[in-house]
């Protein structure tokens, strides 16, 4: 049996990388700060992007691609967006042999390829909306890369939208926020707070950025997703004008917005414990494992041949069942390898619980174990599963509770922050005092959100007048 | 209305050109060689991946993911391979404002990461076999790029195993080539020769290069899909042993195996007539379209109700129906744009064909239009589809036997080489020869097939003996 996994409370960092090794997501590679998503890893990604691509169908959107390799200057075209991602960048500088006359940048996000696109798209306002979204690679060059969550190269959707409005512009924004949050509770089993970044935290390029923001199991803030209100900002560095039903030209507006694998990562730490990854049913590839218990040949043949049985009505169900009919480990070590890679429920299937028409359950997420009877077993999974959905949900969501705190003063501020969680407390509004914060205990504003306490007040910092409190937190 | 097409007659080269940007599947990129794929060529694709991907996990397989970037010192591990892919790479020098101490080649193909990744994977024969398969972009800088055909980016997958046995290895080869047939003659409705590429058309790096070869409308043939038998070179080059259960230390033995988005070039140009593209039903991302037929608002609200009653039924037995409710363009407009981009089956709807509970239906691949009742049309459009899927089969099956011919004389088929079509001729077996042929006629063995006449013969250019005939033809 493998050494145990460090404890959340003794080494978290250490925790986090152990499990995604250990759960088989993903290894370093012998690529500066890049990933390799291992298969049980990249199937988890996988139910992901289904579930995320439907919803972007759902929602009017059509999928394309655009290419990898972007000219340098056009990134220099937007000179907000260029600033924020000129230091990040690869360059393609050789091809086929010889020195390219205008070097080539690895996208970190296509904005500027698919507006210079756009351009070439969009006469009349009979061509817009144009509802995009893209499957890709993107590559930032990570000072500290942490697998899943900070990594060069990454695997992500990006949509791209234009329209012909302002206001319908706005709406998409919020339409897309919307929907991450949706997956983020749904499917994810997260909770999430919506709301708009301060100016210091958005998108380099956007007129606003929206986001969705999560709590790991640290207490500290993940930015799930974010969508982007760019206004006309590419629109005019890129030249894409329309012309409106009145037959007037006017630019074009943008929205962008994406999220990526760092979710994995959003997943582990959400609801890992001490025995490893623990994963939301309507997400993970195996929903129930089937562990037969034998001795010998003969118990072998009649276990496995009962354990085939029992699977094909759990099919039928549309559970994704695994059996693990690995002969050269020991039951033990299945239950183990299976727990740590975060299966919700299991089924052991031996021969003394098969004579009374038995076998036993094992709930990941609760680790409650008890008989169950073989008849009724197609129905009772899938109630399981549901249960455990919603109960995975809960607990992220008293966890974030027991976790966000109401503040008022600087120094308990700075007394707590490092205790982890999301501190509730007014600012200034200033990027100064923003500034100071994050110096001060490298805690930054996550968002302003939509919901909760709309009362005002005064800084915690200055004292100056403040609209609503806002999300402190330390983030990854 | 656009200008007409240019006929298939005329320029066929340009024909393609046109077919593909009309129908809206590609355009060229301002990314030397590359393209940008259109949603509705996007669409096509991800269909065609949606049926692989199922194919691919019905025999075994995971799908993982690897970096984009590779050292470049991996490439120089397997020399056949980097001689064959050095002329084709991209390197980054540059990233993170730095320059980098060794430069990263983007993946041309991915077997050097996944085999320096496989080292640390297999230790004992219980690792093995490893099935693994990735979708992902990859890049070879081409000097005569054609949209979809031969691009400096393209999307494909690339299946990566890993076997005990020489001969395990062999079956997967095998099994997967049989897995293209299947999805080109079944899905994409494009018979297909299967054989083995000669030495001089291999793999870099492989042992043995099996293929699929399709003929597209010119007779040109397209080489559509290769599954590679890569010994125990990349194991060799990479370190990569297993200790066997006899407990003897052997090296492991590959395979891969791709296919890439050139398939929706073959499918333009193995069905495509003079009036553009020409989808089989199985792939094609709208498989009915209906246009609806009114003047003035009455009309129409009347008649769209119509088409959205009729299009339920439709829906419920799985047909893809697009409903173009389009106010701005006419009729006429809208038949001809939707026989270019290739949907299988219109439906016109108008107010006099409803009032006598009817509709007209059009079948694009055979030109047919008729009236319909109303009545039955949910149990007539899936067989009209199927009937479609077939005759586009039989229709590239016939087309293919007009122009397979059987030839003997090397004067013959220097005659008659131009005209395209496969040549069914003797060949000695030399590398010599065959680059003779080459150069005389710029024709190529596009493979030495599994099935036809086995009788031996001797060379058509050297007299020399010849075990069977080879399959000669101008290809993409």
């Amino acid at each position: 049996m493998a050494e145990k996994l460090t404890s959340q409370s003794k080494d978290y960092p250490r925790w986090y990388n152990e499990v995604v090794q250990r759960a088989e997501l993903a290894e370093n590679a012998p690529v500066r700060g890049s990933m390799i998503i291992k298969p049980y890893g990249y199937a988890l990604w996988e139910n992901m992007q289904r579930a995320l691509d439907d919803m972007f169908k759902a929602t009017g959107h059509s999928n394309a691609y655009f290419p990898v390799l972007i000219p340098e200057s056009f990134l220099k075209k937007e000179a907000e967006h260029v600033e924020g991602f000129a230091p990040e960048l690869a360059v393609v500088t050789h091809a086929g042999g010889k020195s390219l006359e205008e070097p080539y940048v690895v996208r970190p996000t296509s904005e500027t390829i698919i507006w210079d696109t756009y351009r070439r798209w969009i006469q009349s306002y009979r061509d817009l909306p144009i509802l995009l979204n893209q499957w890709a690679n993107v590559m930032r060059w990570e000072l500290r890369p942490r697998l899943f969550l900070r990594t060069t190269e990454f695997l992500w959707q990006e949509g791209h939208t234009a329209h012909a409005t302002q206001q319908e512009a706005h709406e998409e924004v919020l339409r897309m926020l919307d929907v991450y949050a949706r997956f983020a509770e749904e499917w994810m089993a997260v909770p999430v707070i919506q709301g708009i970044k301060t100016d210091r935290e958005k998108f380099a390029g956007a007129e606003s950025t929206y986001c969705i923001e999560a709590m790991m199991g640290d207490g500290k803030a993940l930015q799930a997703g974010t969508s982007h209100d760019l206004g006309q900002n590419f629109a005019k560095a890129f030249g894409v004008t329309y012309l409106s039903s009145e037959g007037k030209e006017e630019f074009v507006w943008a929205t962008s917005w994406g999220v990526s694998t760092r979710l994995v990562g959003a997943i582990v730490m959400a609801h890992g414990d001490d025995q490893g990854l623990i994963l939301p049913p309507k997400l993970a590839p195996h929903q129930t494992v089937i562990v037969p218990i034998y001795r010998g040949e003969a118990e072998r043949t009649t276990v496995l041949d009962a354990c085939e049985r029992l699977s094909i009505p759990l099919r039928e169900k549309g559970v994704r069942v695994h059996l693990d009919d690995r002969d050269q480990y020991r039951p033990g070590f299945k239950f183990n390898d299976w727990e740590q890679k975060g299966v919700p429920v299991r089924i052991e299937v031996g021969p003394r619980d098969l004579a009374k028409g038995e076998v036993c359950i094992a709930i990941r997420h609760n680790g409650e174990k008890h008989q169950e009877p073989i008849t009724g077993l197609a129905e009772r999974i899938p109630q399981i599963l549901e249960e455990t959905q919603a109960g995975l949900y809960q607990k992220a969501l008293d966890f974030r509770r027991e976790n966000t705190h109401v503040i008022d003063s600087y120094d308990d501020f700075k007394a707590r922050i490092n205790d982890g969680g999301f501190f509730l407390a007014h600012w200034d509004g200033t990027a100064e005092t923003e500034e100071r914060i994050k110096n001060d205990t490298k805690a930054t504003i996550r968002c302003i959100p939509f919901e909760g306490d709309d009362t005002p007040g005064s800084c915690m910092v200055t004292g100056q007048p403040s609209a609503k409190r806002v999300v402190f937190a330390k983030a990854y």
